[in-house]
């Protein structure tokens, strides 16, 4: 509640054209619903198209059904992530135009298109780390980013990249996804000077010790402009992405 | 070199206007000067302003005054990082208007002002995070972002963030600096939708393992839009807060 | 045995009222029966209503029903702990009236209500830290502490705390299960003056390493009263804040 | 401030006993000092007596001196945690009656005695974990906590702690640190129904790791009733243990 | 092959007793057989009984099976490690008189009695335990040990130890198989004077981190005279404890 | 007190003999030095002759210097470990006699020759290990276990150590100090059937981890008969091997 | 593309025998077909007979039989990794000259006959390592390299080891796979001058961490000319020792 | 000894022509000195030129220096690792042509010249990691391998390595030292067939973990024909290389 609002109670109530009982009644709820702390209400999540995501992990087919019916009932698009097969199965009783996304493990069901709000590069190693890059392309198409997709141009066939850098290049955020070595996102990096998101994955075996030797490599990458988040975690690289997008387009 | 560089070369040849010579001496650097790669020569840290940042650590004050010399010679602004009031006081010997940010860590000798592209809010958890904090602060004023601080308003005592929300929330990008339980970045991010750069810092003892603490609970963070830099690397978050930045200008 | 005990033998000696062979007998068995260490054999989970708890996990439904009987037979109230559908059917089948907590993994069978011994909150910072949460309220409320649970308010959307922590406050110790950053507990404690337990839950994956992340962020809670136990012990917490509030108790 | 406080105030702007800008001047700073989250400003280290406690680690002796010496003038006590003989010397130049409690790295300075507020026993398992021992012994005595020192009962010689247990059984809550094996808590924790805090140290060497040792020992601790503070946190485990004493006193 | 054997064999080919190819044929094989390296040969397994054993893990039944027979046809015991029903079933099949080990894992099959020569206590923290401890005891009886069995007599209830600490004393050497805390073997070790072997063993959850909190704890243990061997390895604690029997008797 | 002790005071009182105050006075200390207990107050150290011992890391000289002009008031050998020149200088100063064992850090001073009672060898891979392997071989020398020592002979040069095989079986114990891969005590074990004692060194750099490797390696040691101890704990070593050897003695 | 070729290229263009359009052609895709990046397209992998090599982990048979087909079809030899016998029925579908290698998880389609290029001795420490010996092996003979298997010849049975050295010395390169305590690669670089591929297995249980105790002690090993790779991975090890032969030829 | 030596020897014995006495000389040292054995004193360090290597930390300037003048007494070249400015000077007042290289932290003195035996690439990521590359280069040059030094090509300014890359392809082995994200050795083992031996080095801070970062990445490469050696260990890498190159030879 701006302080206008807050002047304009205290006036009607001075006035008299507002009863002290109903200026308790809107003033008690206030620091939650009208000033300061409605902010917290009106969070992030409320405000970047992300309100609307389900993790699918852990939760029964049922659950997940009933959440994403309450979701579609009013209005909204339905994203389901870490959701498998069963998972997709269920939903689509409900809402049958649904798509599973298999490599991604993401459930969409769209009945507003999303505004087109920036684009993004999604790149692999690997193919094996597709899983996680697509996570993150599937998220950032769902909220309305443009996402061009540039997979198995790990540095150990490093044409694969050189090839495709200036069309990386164009896009407004960069998403890396990479196991094993994890020097993907510093090679990217030190050829482009948009912000990197590396996404570090569960890719290999032995000392990679579940993905941590891409962690370690990414969050020590020798190039400027690399934010690291957690191993596997597309999503988690998608919402930053679409952070970064949508403060690009708020300072126009 | 573009594709029409070529063609006109071609073209001189078959009119015998260049020798055969002449036309291999070009075309044998071409691949790093004049095309393609040529892109890669000019890479990301020419274009961001921050080419001009000299790593302090490990090297002696004469070397580090040796290449700020070079650089301010050129008419380009120093940035030494991670330096020591002894390179400082080697560096002001060459360059009298250099400026030591001790709690940073950084000498700035600055000649031609750096145009303002931009806001960051840079926020601590404690006191202790100061350092960190700084040196991405002074970095990003050296490349022409302003800065906003809100320094120690960690977890502990909420009310002293809350208080400040509404001021963070209308910058580009949020960088935030915590030491032990590295809690602060998700509580930010919970409350603003802007990409929050989480700096984990080595600020704690025991069980906090020189910043590892912080550095998993940020990578776990359970809010959305968290980008995590190395340990105390405040310089990274810097770098990386730049590109988000820059990013957005270019995109309007 | 207290000294005038001691001295009450050694006089019957000498007035010839025992002989001396009856003296032997009871100093040989002293120190584990009648002295000091008789305070070791009614040790604490005699005291605190936790000594009749049975460890589920690794033991078959027959050896854990068989305990139950055993215990249900003496009069005892009957609480099973990391137990499965399985073992609940095997414990029903001698106590009917044995009932099964899902969530919690713990079988309860009451003959004699637990006197009210004081109140605890428990909190958790998602649904998914329920599991270790109600392990820690079903057993709360097996000995007789009254149980408010407080849940899904974490830090990512901090105004679901911030409307609860009134009524937080009014409990005389609280139980905060949070996975992933484990910033709830600092949260939590930097905004009441209870004992906060926190119970690190291995909620997550990537870089929470099985729980690490929260465990290591709660030792280095940046607020102060918070005392950690084991990843995903809700039993042991609940053992912790039975502690407190018996303490308490005593004391008045 | 309480819904009759606001009530009051709206009802002297109806009698127009108050100017609006005068109540508007009481409300806009409200959410803070006066309401629901003025909670969170007298938050819990105010009310718990520790509010005056400076962290002398990474402060320089003159900012330490400066900080007491506010405290002291405004009336208070000045507890300095993680202090040299060097922040001691600067601090009695302003504050003569200071103490320095060298074993426990802790400055005092008392114009007003704490309040009695209830007891607790104080343990080591060596003399070398005295450090840790006394920061929570000092600490406690300075909130006003009798304090019983055990020092030196360690596992390895049993018959000493032994000895002791009765006297240990009589206070409200103990704190126990130990390095190396950390066995000690588990075993007092068998033998007394008392809250146990375990404070890890990093006492050792070799596979000891700076104290993980212990703090694994103690999160994995066979005994019920035990809650662990980060390792050497010696002030934490005091903290802790003020919070379960005050809450018993309370709840009486 | 001591040097009177090498002595006799050349006497002989000098004397002609012995053809240059008869003796070469010996020769050839000399250094494992007869001299130095025959010690190798004649190695340790070969010398304390151990030599029989089979390491059942990722063996198929038939390998063991087949294995089995071979050492039982050439009149020796058979020991199997780390074996499952399905092992002991084919075992069985061969050798009708094997007896099944459950809790241990082992496999016994015995045509001669072993000589008894010397005793050991094995000791439990708890029932969970079990499984490390009857590796180490079945196979210290399968060798001649005689081995008295002290289970469930852990920290959190230490009567049941002291109760048993004057028998325990009468073996010739311990050992004490512990999870969790591992506190176990420390307190032992400061009640006897004999060589304490400590076996971590996998029992707990979280922060256990399958076992390593236990070994920690051990190889930190404050007492004096304890050996730690691998997580869960009883078989190697009885290998050891067997090397120390027979070290003594030798040198009687 | 043995029983028959116990039954003469209790005759003495009947006979008038001994008062009973004064029999009080007897008994009062009695569990911690007669009886049950007393076991645990002539704990092993007392009974090894490790009684003496004093641990000089973190004690100043002056404090050193006074436990042992005390042990020795009393006629006992002193053994300081972990000791500088400086705890040496000041030991000196009060007992004459004093040896500083440089490479072990130890400090000896002997009035009664130790009874010889077994013999032990003393083993390192390389000639960096002696430091652990001098207070292994000091500290048994100290209690009268004779020491034969086998340095240098590391697995790099296989053969060193072939030729010291037959020498080396004839001990009663081995301890083997190793750093780095820590492979010695694996080649050893397998060549002879005494027990080995393990000492891994923090010898070494970069991924050896302050001992680690060595610690890991030895614990997984593909040899029987192996028990490990602390890395760099030498003394540890020798209580073991001290141990062993008295259990020996005592069973003959 | 050699100088010379685009001299000729030029020459014919200026000669008016090629049209520029069409030079134009050749020269666009230049970099990475014909000159500088050319060598980065026929990299490593193509050179040494590796490029036909499927990592089948994490494919489907169809996946894995399909890649095969097509590179069969091509006229190449076949090699599928981690490939299990699901793979394999699918591949000798189409391939039915196809041979599945059990014990490496391998399979190999061959048509035209590897040239032989050298040699190499693999060893292991134990049967268990056979899995990843075989791996290496296998992918060696592939591309022809003649393979000395040793097997079974740990540390803690030296003499098996000696027996075998002179023939494992006639080998260009030796790989060595051992699990637990890694010793072996330490023992045999130090009987040999070639270079030792050491491959740490994750063969053994508890304080092994999967494979991390081989590992650290291969990478301390105290022996010279020791190389290592990741866990398990034989693969990589015949890569490198197929670079190592190579680099050999080359050089003659 | 081989089999036609020990032939030759009975031989003489049955014809009289060698006493038995004699015999028997030659045979008792034989495992060691003539046969098998042999080759093991001969062992690699000697035969490859690293054996006058003296290992200087932990040594005091005085023991180097007399190693060194032993070693040069005898007409060797010296080489001194982990050398410190005050070891150079103790040796150069005995051998005063020493050379100090100072980044290397190495000594030389050379009194005869090494034969040329082939050529080996040394390449860095940063200038920071050129004192783990000079220690591998100089070794090199010692032991007669020619070194071409590519120094600072990191992956974050990927132009520089393509640059030189043609060159690096023309040694028989490659050497590359990087810290932090440790991608070096990955992307120039994708360009270039010959054998990479990754050194990673500690440089960097936080999330490197001293070296861990580059050693994981490094393990983990997902380019083929790569060995990893210890942190820092840029000796090790020199005998690797070494061994690498005179295996070629050999094999010519």
């Amino acid at each position: 509640m701006p302080s206008s609002d807050l002047s304009r109670i205290l006036i009607k109530v001075k006035k008299g054209e507002m009863e002290i009982d109903e200026a308790l009644d809107y003033l008690k709820d206030w620091p939650y619903e009208d000033r300061g702390f409605a902010k917290i209400d009106h969070h992030r999540s409320v405000r970047n198209g992300l309100h609307e995501v389900i993790f699918g992990q852990g939760k029964t087919p049922e659950q997940v059904a009933q959440i994403a019916s309450s979701i579609w009932n009013k209005g909204g698009n339905v994203l389901v992530t870490r959701a498998g097969i069963e998972h997709f199965h269920e939903v689509r009783n409900t809402i049958p135009s649904s798509i599973y996304h298999q490599e991604a493990g993401l459930i969409t069901s769209i009945q507003k298109t999303a505004q087109r709000i920036g684009k993004a590069a999604v790149i692999t190693a690997g193919t094996s780390d597709l899983y996680a890059a697509e996570e993150a392309a599937v998220t950032l198409e769902f909220v309305g980013v443009e996402v061009q997709r540039f997979y198995d141009v790990g540095v150990a066939g490093l044409h694969r990249l050189l090839d495709k850098i200036k069309a990386i290049r164009k896009n407004q955020v960069i998403v890396v996804a990479a196991g094993m070595d994890g020097a993907l996102p510093s090679v990217v990096a030190g050829m482009v000077d948009k912000p990197v998101i590396a996404v570090p994955t569960s890719v290999g075996y032995g000392a990679n010790f579940a993905g941590l030797s891409a962690l370690l490599a990414m969050l020590n990458s020798c190039a400027q402009g690399v934010g690291v988040v957690n191993i596997d975690n597309g999503f988690g690289a998608a919402a930053l992405a679409l952070a970064i997008v949508k403060s690009g387009r708020e300072n126009r």
